[in-house]
């Protein structure tokens, strides 16, 4: 019923709309402008939509692109939109602690498969099938990966795409991290996937044009055949964005001219960037007693150092690791457990070169010290 | 364990931090920066804690307060954080349609209690009474009133509080209005009862500064003896903000500057021209055939209005009414049913005076054809 009301709301007057309830001491609070910020918000969707397409096989429509405030709105609206009595949820370990925490809170029974750190981080397959059942509704797919740096290639998304096919299950594409890809693997975003299996596709400005905290995000439908476009989760999902708080209409204002005048040369430095950090974090690790990188981070912001315990003489476990850390040479890292992967640690490399150094070599020298050999 | 970790934020350097995850093309990412947006953070809450003490009893903390994106969210952590099998919860009718999707989606069951119009749509507290019980966890309150323009009494909210108290549930005030009363009552805010009663205060800087959009609010637990500060209630509270995307960064950053100097000069023309208006709607709405408007609204920034269909010729309900009024003037109300009033209908009068003018003129020549008097 509102809904064919707001259709009408290109006309000349309006008098009542939730979103306009703000009144301008000026006197100019104006249905004018209430329509400017409509459609401003339709061409920001819009915008996004064709964004996402450029990578894409087929076209992606306005309907298709819910702005969220956020990835992590993002991730909500998906496992919101899926939950049901029963229902189970395929997580990657190790992997982002939002997605758990969010299940529980939506009645989503969680299960794990690896990710294997000697494949590059690549999805365990076999485990996938062997976890899935009748009643599991999604897999859960982070690439550019947190908290690991990888980047899958194309022939393991579509292998990934083609199980979850014959499982009959939707792919989750966490995709905050699409294009800060610095290695090998060109960035190939899961949404490529689409005919052949319902994808969604959630990502924002956040780490790409590198505007943490403006909280612009989308959640997407990937799915040009309307495999999952019955009319009831539609539905569903429009309205559970009627309950949401979507981005500030500020941020969304400037979303045309971030999205169309952003540079290819900011890109690029900034890619240029985070490889070159990504590769001192590589080293310095490597050069540090007790811990071992195998694999060279290839994007995200992220890696995962496995600790050698047996180097460590007082050192219980990841989180003995990172508290005497932070108590002797106040560098904050991450325990591994809080990302699945106990005895492991978590550096974030998305930092100024010289303060990444400075906090690598407090790092050597922790660990240097407590191997005994200082 | 990671709150431990994070009390260290302070710490001269640090490398990990979800927060921090950008990185300036400057070379200047900065750890220091994150502590600026961290503390500013903490700042944001301690001054909406004082601004909200300042019409309390007592003093509200930093830890009673919580940022949301908007008042929306507000709501949601509210239901989400009372929600339990089985549990329903008390709702105002008319109401803000949210409260009953929002229910919808945390599995809480909605029992409607009747707001009074004759008595300034006072709550029909034997209502209350009758609806209750042992499953019922919360009340909600929204005072000034959306869709009514009440403004309730001391005395009135404080009968409120005693009768949730002698039920033993939790009363929601959804004060996203707060201070927008312009008739005889004083806006009241609910937590001044929060000693007798365990109060949710909701609220935004949307309506009161007139800024439609921002998506900064709060959710506050008024609570100075501690009722429902079990662990285990508020750790599902902070839990809950985990998975949540809160306001903005960039516009935490503006609020010292619009909480500590927005002018009273602001704050007395807003309401002076919002008196002006609601006297406008008032008037002109009584002057129309099928209308009457029996409550001259004291607060928010609208107004229900009866519909006497026996005066109006071919309207069948309220939703006719609806359409048939923006086909003919292209004028937009909203039919009553959807906020739970049947053959009402709700206007806002937060409208530029000319424009409210015309739109009610158009209203007024609408119901004088329908009215077979043109």
């Amino acid at each position: 019923m509102e809904n064919g009301l707001k259709e009408r709301k290109n006309s000349i007057k309006e008098i009542d709309n939730e979103a306009n309830s703000g009144i301008s001491i000026k006197g100019i609070l104006s249905l004018v402008t209430s329509n400017i910020d409509e459609n401003n918000g339709k061409r920001v969707i819009k915008l996004v939509a064709d964004y996402l397409s450029q990578d894409f096989p087929y076209e992606l429509g306005s309907d298709d692109v819910y702005l969220t405030s956020g990835c992590t709105q993002a991730i909500d609206v998906a496992l919101t939109t899926l939950a049901r009595p029963g229902a189970n949820i395929l997580l990657p370990r190790p992997g982002f602690p939002i997605y758990e925490l969010c299940a529980s809170f939506r009645n989503l029974e969680v299960r794990h498969f690896n990710l294997i750190p000697d494949k590059g981080w690549e999805v365990d397959l076999d485990a996938v099938k062997a976890l899935a059942d009748h009643n599991t509704v999604a897999i859960v797919i982070i690439n550019p990966g947190n908290p690991c740096g990888n980047v899958y290639s194309h022939g393991h998304l579509e292998k990934i795409a083609e199980l979850a096919k014959t499982l009959g299950i939707v792919v989750i594409a966490d995709e905050v991290y699409g294009h800060l890809a610095f290695g090998d693997n060109p960035f190939v975003p899961m949404g490529i996937f689409g005919s052949m299996v319902p994808v969604f596709t959630l990502g924002s400005l956040s780490k790409r044009w590198i505007v943490p905290g403006w909280r612009l995000g989308w959640f997407v439908t990937c799915d040009p055949n309307g495999m999952f476009k019955n009319p009831k989760i539609i539905e569903r999902i429009k309205k559970y964005f009627d309950i949401s708080s979507g981005p500030a209409t500020i941020i969304q204002a400037a979303v045309p001219q971030i999205l169309e005048l952003t540079e290819e040369e900011f890109f690029r430095e900034v890619l240029n960037l985070l490889k070159q950090t990504a590769n001192i974090c590589y080293e310095k690790v490597n050069e540090t007693p007790g811990l071992a990188c195998h694999y060279k981070p290839e994007g995200s912001m992220a890696v995962m150092v496995k600790l050698n315990l047996s180097q460590l003489e007082d050192i219980s476990d990841d989180i003995d690791f990172a508290f005497k850390l932070a108590k002797e040479e106040s560098v904050i890292i991450l325990p591994g457990v809080t990302v699945g992967l106990k005895n492991w640690i978590r550096i974030t490399f998305a930092a100024e070169p010289s303060s990444l150094i400075e906090g690598l070599e407090r790092i050597n020298s922790f660990c240097q010290r407590h191997a005994g050999d200082a």
